[in-house]
């Protein structure tokens, strides 16, 4: 198997799916029985590694689910870690962009002075819903002067189209719905 | 040096204090200096895992900084990661603990089910002010059947005395204001 089944076939066996939550009528895929298997998340980060070894000089995580991909994707790959956060979460000085998402309205932030200038960063978050959220973040990237390699999801809900709003980018996603 | 020395050192260096953040009069430790920098990032989750190797069944991080820690720590150490989360936004059966913080309140939850029984818990946070998210980041992973052998914090700042919240417990913090 290549990296991209080995790594559907890790998340599959390890999400838990749980009905109505955070609203009714959402299915929400729970990653946090992948994470609490020491042995599973360690595979999950090794393939995600295998990936993007040479690639990338830095790691761009979501608030909040998409730190805890980023944080030991960057320690394996030895490159740094950005936090992109909620509005007001970050001290200044940030720049921000206001979105929509599958459920609400939104604002992500970041520090351009912690991006380095022509960087390749990989954006990693657990889902791509609406798209609006990783948009958000590859404009925040763009706009601290680095460029985006890739958006990396594990996960992917199709009916939201999200890849839609992320055309001229790469889009990795393991597992679809 | 000891492991101790080594991390406060590393601490230091790569800290940004900011000003009245969150709210006026509030002096801001900023570790995203570190998480930036690849090469300290590294340093700082060998020289944790270090400390705590052989001695933890799983890392607790606590939303939304200490997932930044928690994640590479328990990778690092080949055990799972547990999430223990702001109010409402992990999905069912959670339990919670209601606490008050330095700036207002807040509750935090965990999934007692992703909790393995009698299982050593290191829970770990960027920070320990008033003491009031870890007690209850303690209180949490006990009801759900595990013990905590410590917590880890990068700063401490004493004159809140959290510590004093925690006297049943084993602080272990690296830099103190």
């Amino acid at each position: 198997m290549n990296t991209h089944d080995q790594l559907a076939e890790l998340i599959t066996t390890h999400l838990r799916e749980i009905p109505d939550f955070p609203e009714k009528g959402i299915l929400f895929r729970d990653i946090t029985p992948l994470l609490a298997d020491g042995e599973a998340f360690g595979q999950l980060i090794d393939l995600l590694a295998a990936r993007y070894r040479g690639k990338v000089d830095a790691i761009a995580g979501l608030e909040s689910r998409g730190f805890v991909l980023a944080a030991p994707l960057a320690i394996k790959l030895g490159v740094g870690m950005l936090t992109i956060r909620k509005g007001g979460k970050l001290p200044g000085p940030v720049i921000g962009v206001d979105y929509d998402l599958e459920y609400g309205s939104a604002r992500m932030e970041i520090r351009p002075d912690s991006v380095r200038e022509n960087d390749r960063v990989l954006i990693i978050d657990d889902v791509l819903a609406t798209g609006g959220t990783a948009k958000a973040a590859i404009e925040l990237v763009e706009r601290s002067g680095a460029s985006v390699t890739a958006v990396c999801v594990l996960m992917e809900l199709l009916a939201l189209k999200g890849r839609d709003q992320l055309s001229a980018y790469e889009v990795d996603a393991f597992v679809s719905f």
